[in-house]
This record gives structure tokens, C-alpha cells and sequence, in this order.
């Protein structure tokens, strides 16, 4: 059995959007310890991991199921979430689908069809990484949004302390630094420069669901994927990302 | 003559508003008494039927005229209105025109050119209902909008006192229920179970027009048409919509 | 060199919106005075003037300098500023780039491609006009969009001491009448009767960068340019537009 109960609908919302802009399906694996997810983009660029302690709903009981999802149809649910809504997940066995139920003034129900996606088994690399930055959503994302308007790939790096976010086109650049007595920046642990690029689009997605003050902490060096971790709505989500060959 | 002055010209455009989602143009038959129309739609599903008294007018004169309008036109020209503008409607007999005038720090003003449209004798079937809800419109759309999620037609039932909106797709399904006691409720008159299904791009034009904390008055059977009544703006609404035969 | 310091990046922002809804490029001129700017919009129907002293700015020193601009790509970064960014302008004569510099939290940096435009040697025709009307750019705004409804030109008429912007399409028309008492008119000189007919795109895009409550002086005469001037973020800007032939 699989029942948990989310006292902000609007909240785990946040959790599947994140999800939702990388990935087209998802196998939640559920157990009575919470849910966790990990999964590769399609395109197999991007790593999503995503992880929801118990202690994150208001009530929580499972077994072990692996219950797979279409991304796309439950967002689509879950952007019906109103304001003051309730939220209660729950695994109809029989069926084989999973009710979402809205409880607000009225009582809304979907019943989602499971997929048969298995679990991945894949696991967040643990790699040791030189420079660990924590530093406000919302200026990162101007950053990459400022990026944007120059060329469809960004470098990340750190230079002499700072942590620069750099796009050049045929024509214009971009360019935004952060020193560490930055009002953004929370802290930065630098061990050496870096420079790492990436695809744009992927930043976007990854850092997409997070609110303008959440902080992001991310992990760069040169030529290495970079880590981009955050909470959202009691889940702790990890993308990784890997760097684009330079030519 | 003809000769109209609305204090909101907002208010007017919500009732213009709720008849363009369904109609291309409308008779608009104005006596001494106020005005009235009724329409079919072009495909023949719906019944609109409108009647303003003349008590809905802060200044008003009439003879009888049939006044044919293509509501696109006057739609465009009523979302011209600003918040405190008065409008005022006229006949222009000699041009064949009808003046629409809004009146705010400027007076702007708006020929139409009238539609030979013909009054349609139409009458709202007189039909006896064993079922009948008063419930906020709000409630009733957020319920429809959910069934939009997993199909285009939706099933309203009326089963064991409960008032049930419901629709099953291909994967997944939707269903709200509202019960005497919910809070979108005001009053449940039922009579026996029952369960018509129908056209949801229908219903969401019907009732598109209400704010959510209008009351809509929803009287259905088995395999009947629905009738849907709300007052917008001083004006009486009904629609009535055919059910869509189940196979 | 060149460099300008704007404590409030937004207000700049609406002097590059109004230039860039008629112009494709403009070659700003600078020099100790502040800058200057005269163009035609590429199909010679409209002359955009602007200049913007000197005291505009926070900070400006300058050497004489002509700025050729691509607006669209200036646009799109303009766009990208916040609330409380200040702006630095930046001659980086030896990359032959502008570096247009948002201070906010962060410190963005857009480094942009200069043009090879020439300075045009355009000056606003001295004319002398027989009526000029203040009036409020909200209100003004309002009659051309009411005029949009019914055609694609309007005619701005001085008709026994009234202002009126009518437009007659197929079918229907409208019709705007400021008197002089009226509250979004500051002042009516009139001289004699007057009417032109112009295109209402082009007087929609030299409007669209005021904000309701900016004083436009609008001159007008029979079959002249109409004559538009108004200030914006401590910039002058007048825009001249031909009339059009009426058969």
C-alpha cells in the first residue's frame, strides 16, 4: 500500500515541475522510509535525483512499490491544485492507478494511469568537486536569462575568487560576476579556478522550479559536470549536468 | 427609439461576453419593457436566452425594434471599456446603426452597423427537472476545467444526494463531488439519481461569463438537457444543452 | 571616450523602446552636451528626434563619438534590467563595442556590437503649425486603440474648437472628442479647422513608450505631418509622420 497526504498541494506541485522540465517520465520509488526518484534526461545529458523523507508529508504509510509515472499528465494534475488545497497521493493496486485527490472546499479526484517504467538504480556520482558556491536562485537565473540573449551555451567559472557566468555570441556578450561579499552569494568555497560550459536550456530547466530566494548550491571545476542542489518543498532535489566539449 | 444608459459599461460587457462564447450574432428584440433574445447556436446544441428588464438600465426608452448585432464586433467594442465608464446605447435609425458610447474623462463613441437578423420566436422549453443545484459557479468550473484534462465531453450525475461531475479518458479519469453540506453549495433539490452527458467546450462557454462567486442554478435528469441559469450585470442567462447520446 | 551613468536603468530603457518601435539601427551622437539622435524609419514615412542632455545622467564625460546601435539587440538587453539597477553606458573603443552595464545586487555586464551608421544630418523641420494640444498620453493611446477596431488609419481632426481622432471602416467607426474642458486635455491653441489622416500603426509605436499620465504636444494642421513631442526618463523626443494621400 501507498498513501501519503501533502498539506500544500501548491508545494509538491514545485517538486514535480522540477521533475517534469527535464524528464517525460518518472518511477517513484516508494518505501516506508519516503520516495526516491533518479533518472537521465533523454537525451542522457542530465542526471535528476530527487528525494522525499516521510517527515516531508503530514501523514505517510508504504510498502516498497515502484510506481511510474507520466510526467506530463501529472503535472498537468497538478497545475489543477488550488491555493488552500490538501493533496493525498494514493496507490490503487487493483486499478493500477494512482489517485490524486484534491481536498479543498470540494473534493477533486484523477486517477492516473501507472506506467511501466522500472526503477534506474542509478546513483549520484560522488565526485569531489573544488569549488562549492551557494548563492540566491533568483540571481542565478538572471544570469543564465541574461545569457541567453547572446548564445545558446554559457560557461560557468571561478576566477581569482569569483564566480562568473559568461555566454558570448558572434556579435554581443554577456557577463555576470559574483564576489564572495556579494548580497547573493551565501558563501563561497573556492579550491582553484575553473571553467566548465554547458548547455543553456538544461540550466534553465534545472533551476526553473526554484523560488527567486532558495539557494542553489552548485559545484563546479573545469571540464566536470556541474551539481546543482535544492530544497523545494521539503524534497531535496540534485541535478547534475555534463559540460559541453569546447572545440 | 432606442435608447439606453448603463452605469457600468463592465457589467454590460460580462453579459456580451456570455452570449459571444456560443453565438455568432444576436436579435436583440427591445420594447418598452427591456430587452430580450433567443438563440440557438449554429450547430443546433445550445439555447441561449436573455433577458434584461429595463430596471437593469439607470436611464431607459424604447418602442419595439429588433436590433441584430454580430456579437464579435460588439465584443471587441465592449472590451473597450474602462473601469468607470457609463455606456450608453442608441439607435440610429437613419444610418442603420447602434451608437455604442462610453463615457469616462473622454466620450468615445462607436457606430455598429446592425445585422439583418430576425428574432427567432424561440422559447426556453418549458420542462420539469427532478433535479435541481444551486451551486457557486466557481466550484462548478474548476470542476469542469479538471474533466477538460481527460476528455472533451463530461458526465453530470446526480447519485445517492451527492452531486457528481465526471470524466474518464482513454488513461486517466476526473471526478468532484459535492455533497449537501459542501461549502460551494447553497441548496440541492434532488428528486432521483441521474446522469446526462455532454459537450464540456459547451458548458465552459456557458458559464465562462460568471464570477466565481456567482450562483449558478443547475437542473438536470437522465438523458435530458441541461439547463443552466445565472444573473450577470442586472440580466437573466439560461442556457439549455442537449445531452450527447452515450453509445 | 564615452560614459554615462543612469541612476534608474528602466527609464532608459522606455528612451530605447520608443526609438526601436520605428527603428531597425540609429546612430547615437555623442558629445560633451549629451547625445543626440535623428532617423527615418526604414520606410521614410516617420523622422524620430531625440535628445538627451547631458544632465540626464548621473555621470557623463564624453569626446565626440558616433554610437551606430542595432535597437533590436539593444532592446532585448534593455529588457533584462531590474527595478533598482543602475545603468552604465561604456565606449570600449578598442573591442569598437558599447558595455552596457546593469548594477543591481550583481554586476552584469552586455558587451554590444557596435554598427557602421552613419549620423543622418536630419533635422526636425522647422513647420509652423496652426493647433497644438496637450493632452494626456493615456487618453490619446485610448482613441487610437478604439480606432483600431474599425481600420488601419485614422484621421486627427480640429473641428469648431474640439480634437477628435475618427476612424470609418467598412462598417462600423469611431470617434473620440476631447473639448477643452475636458479632464485629460492640459491645453487646446487653436487656430483653425484641420484634418489629416494617418497611419495608426505608426502613431500606436511613437505613443507606446509614454506612460499614461506623460503630456504629449501633439500639432496638427490640414494634410501636414502630424508633429508629436513629449519627455520621457529626461529625454526629448519628437516624432514627425506624413500624412497619408485620401482618395
Amino acid at each position: 500500500m501507498f498513501k501519503a497526504v501533502i498539506s500544500e498541494a501548491k508545494e509538491f506541485k514545485k517538486i514535480i515541475d522540477a521533475a517534469s522540465n527535464l524528464l517525460d517520465e518518472i518511477c517513484f520509488e516508494v518505501s516506508e522510509d519516503g520516495i526516491k526518484a533518479r533518472a537521465m534526461d533523454p537525451s542522457h545529458v542530465a542526471l535528476v535525483s530527487m528525494d522525499i523523507p516521510k517527515e516531508a508529508f503530514e501523514e505517510y504509510e508504504a510498502d516498497v512499490h515502484d510506481i511510474g509515472i507520466d510526467l506530463e499528465a501529472f503535472k498537468k494534475i497538478m497545475n489543477r491544485a488550488k491555493a488552500k488545497d490538501k493533496l493525498i497521493l494514493e496507490l490503487d493496486e487493483e486499478k493500477n492507478k494512482l489517485n490524486v485527490i484534491f481536498k479543498g472546499t470540494a473534493r477533486r479526484k484523477f486517477a492516473l494511469a501507472l506506467y511501466d517504467v522500472s526503477s534506474s538504480n542509478l546513483q549520484v556520482p560522488d565526485i569531489e568537486y573544488p569549488n562549492e558556491i551557494l548563492i540566491k536562485a533568483g540571481a542565478f537565473v538572471d544570469a543564465l536569462k541574461d545569457a541567453d540573449l547572446v548564445n545558446d551555451h554559457v560557461a560557468l567559472k571561478v576566477d581569482d575568487g569569483k564566480f562568473i557566468i559568461y555566454a558570448k555570441g558572434d556579435l554581443n556578450e554577456s557577463e555576470t560576476i559574483f564576489e564572495e561579499d556579494s548580497e547573493d552569494i551565501i558563501s563561497m568555497n573556492i579550491g582553484e579556478n575553473a571553467r566548465s560550459t554547458f548547455n543553456l536550456e538544461y540550466l534553465k530547466d534545472m533551476t526553473k522550479a526554484a523560488s527567486s530566494d532558495d539557494i542553489l548550491k552548485i559545484c563546479i571545476g573545469t571540464d566536470m559536470p556541474v551539481k546543482i542542489e535544492y530544497d523545494i518543498g521539503g524534497a531535496n532535489l540534485t541535478f547534475l549536468l555534463a559540460p559541453r566539449i569546447e572545440s
